[in-house]
């Protein structure tokens, strides 16, 4: 082993307990389900292991081959994705019954699902939510710890750096990786991470204090959109906080700072400024058209079926759940890459999502019902699907109830009081 | 890649194909259950294909990794395993309900537990029995087809062929198994072994013909027990068959005719031939004195820990649930490998097994209730060891109810009508 192999393994390591100890923040006697792709065996281990190590009781592994759920999904009839097997549903809701962490490790191919009928996947998500629905609604009520984290798989890799030996091009996204979630910098990654979280405070803060009615987007791509924010509505970001008060980090990186807009007030049209890749297949140059917070219109140069499949999932995946803040000069946007990942690329860029919204970003949220939850302007959806819209022209301006406003990003930076 | 390797693709394809066809029988619109080991992974991803390629509605995959679990064994309270997890009972038994095929594709490093509590390897093998008794049922009634085959492993070729480079070992493990498999001779491998099915036919006839009562094993290692045999038992080999009608093949490589012995009849001892590799760890030259069909006494000069774990699993483990013949001159023999794995090493040479016996080698057998098989000889276990105790120098004589025997082995061998 090469003194710079030595140097990655220990990252690795480092990058294990920081997912373990501040994605997760496992407790002695907690259960872990942790789910990946076989590729990244290794690093499931190491994961494994430093659950054992903070005390897991058990730790249940689901290991996924793309290429076998590839064969599945050209070869099984859609009437089986409607439904979800019996045992999934009862292993997920039963993690949910136990306090289970849930922790999804992404490695994904970003082509692995190319050309896959997208009403397949679209029928799984909808099954899955209505199979799931006690693991689900412990997740959105904030009953639930789950985490999502990269690791570098060769064939995310191959995409990713497409010009260099799998080896080097395995190597270099590990270091990337590494990069984006602050291993191996000057800090120990936990205390790393610990700063990174208060440093969201200041934003989120002087955003909740405002109680900003609307947003208006506006950049030369041609975007020109008005979103409406609820009256109950938090912005939040950096981590999350269980209703127990136990604080996790939900996706590893983050940058992003997130509300949940009133689902029935968004109006004009928004142009992606990166490409959307979702279930492996990409989106590219597109433009959704809103009217009454419904997308009633859309473009796109590459993709158009995958987009529309996406809008049309259920009746409601075509109004928006979130609404994202991230500047311009993000670290992952600063990286220079496309990660083809929406949990590395949503952080380099302002966003919203099309599908669910956040309970947990409306006041009394988590304890509402369905029916008030809707009442109050949180959409509810089987899907839940980011898309970038952030340049480095964007503008942002809040508009107050009272008719006053303040500049929110400025050239696509934040502005005014928020620098 | 090399010439060579293209023929050890081509014949891992009709490996798979084997397996799909014959060993599983698989039909149009079954679903198939297949469980393995991580690093088998590329075989999977042909098994997977030949069962959609058969017409499988669903392949549902679990992989495990060794390492993974190695860590649970190490890390998790004996109280977990004394219990199943619901979702796995479930997905077990579900698969029962739905008629699925049931495929294990071994490949585990054969030191892979060593060192492991056996009172964890023992409680998670009755809670299992327990949990999922809908599926073990379906498989002991003859409703289930269940199919059990190998895969070479890097952990497990270097364990069969210490002194080689780890490609070289599993290439040679690979060459190894295929030929066991018949997969690569004159004949195509699901021909070949419809003439191997049907090749156990006449012994087994001729045995069932016999109506023996009881087998006397006697060699030089000081091997001198008597076995009873039930009136109403039944020799098989060379395949399964359900009960209704459709033929499977439940090992692959099998060698043996075997039956379900008298659970209360084993009088004197008997020595091993052959390792007993168990859960990963190996007992060897060992002895077991049976008494009115119970172990009352057992030796060992490694592993006897295991050994007696094995016979105290639960109330019936310390009686005899198989009594199998191979003679000594098997393919598997003659390879003059240990493989360190019953799949194969059971093929080896006669053997009999600790714990649960067959149902299907009793008349009427399948619809018995747990009582009845009782009470016409047939044991309940949740466990079922195979040990080696064939040798070259091994005599077997059949003894009827009217006082008549006929030899049955003679050095080793095939003896009288047999040969």
């Amino acid at each position: 082993m090469t003194p710079a192999n030595t140097e990655l393994q220990t990252h690795l390591q480092e990058y294990a307990k920081l997912i373990i100890r501040s994605g997760c923040n496992l407790q002695p006697g907690q259960e872990l389900l942790l789910s990946c792709n076989i590729d990244v065996v290794e690093f499931a281990r190491l994961l494994v292991a430093e659950a054992y190590a903070a005390g897991a009781k058990r730790v249940t592994v689901r290991f996924s081959d793309e290429q076998i759920v590839r064969m599945a999904y050209e070869n099984v009839a859609i009437e089986c994705f409607k439904e979800v097997p019996e045992w999934v549903a009862l292993l997920n809701n039963s993690m949910a019954r136990n306090g289970a962490a849930i922790l999804r490790i992404e490695s994904d191919d970003p082509q692995a699902l190319e050309g896959i009928d997208p009403q397949k996947l679209a029928a799984q998500a909808v099954a899955s939510h209505k199979a799931c629905k006690e693991f689900y609604d412990a997740i959105d009520q904030g009953r639930l710890v789950w985490s999502i984290a990269g690791a570098a798989s060769p064939a995310w890799a191959r995409k990713v750096f497409p010009d260099m030996p799998e080896d080097q091009a395995v190597r270099s996204l590990w270091e990337a990786i590494l990069k984006t979630v602050r291993v191996g910098g000057s800090d120990d990654a936990i205390v790393a991470w610990e700063n990174h979280r208060t440093s969201f405070t200041r934003r989120s803060e002087w955003l909740n204090a405002q109680n900003f009615d609307s947003l208006h987007y506006q950049n030369s791509l041609g975007t020109d959109l008005t979103v409406g924010l609820n009256p109950k509505g938090i912005w939040k970001g950096g981590g999350d906080i269980l209703t127990n008060g136990r604080p996790f980090f939900p996706n590893m990186p983050t940058e992003e700072i997130f509300t949940t807009p009133d689902r029935l007030r968004a109006d004009g049209v928004v142009h992606s400024s990166m490409p959307l890749v979702h279930n492996g297949s990409i989106v590219e140059d597109f433009s959704v058209t809103f009217r009454d917070g419904q997308a009633v219109d859309c473009k796109a140069r590459v993709g158009l079926d995958i987009l529309k499949s996406i809008i049309e999932t259920d009746a409601d995946s075509n109004r928006l759940g979130e609404c994202a803040l991230v500047p311009w000069t993000s670290p992952i946007r600063q990286s220079g890459l496309l990660f083809y990942s929406t949990l590395y690329d949503e952080n380099a860029s302002c966003h919203l999502a099309l599908g669910m919204g956040f309970p947990d970003c409306l006041e009394g949220g988590t304890e509402m019902s369905e029916d008030e939850l809707k009442a109050n302007g949180v959409n509810k959806s089987a899907t839940h699907v980011d898309f970038m819209i952030g340049t480095k022209d964007l503008n942002i301006t809040g508009h107050r109830p009272d008719g006053s406003e303040a500049t929110i990003f400025q050239a696509g930076e934040w502005a005014g009081e928020l620098v």
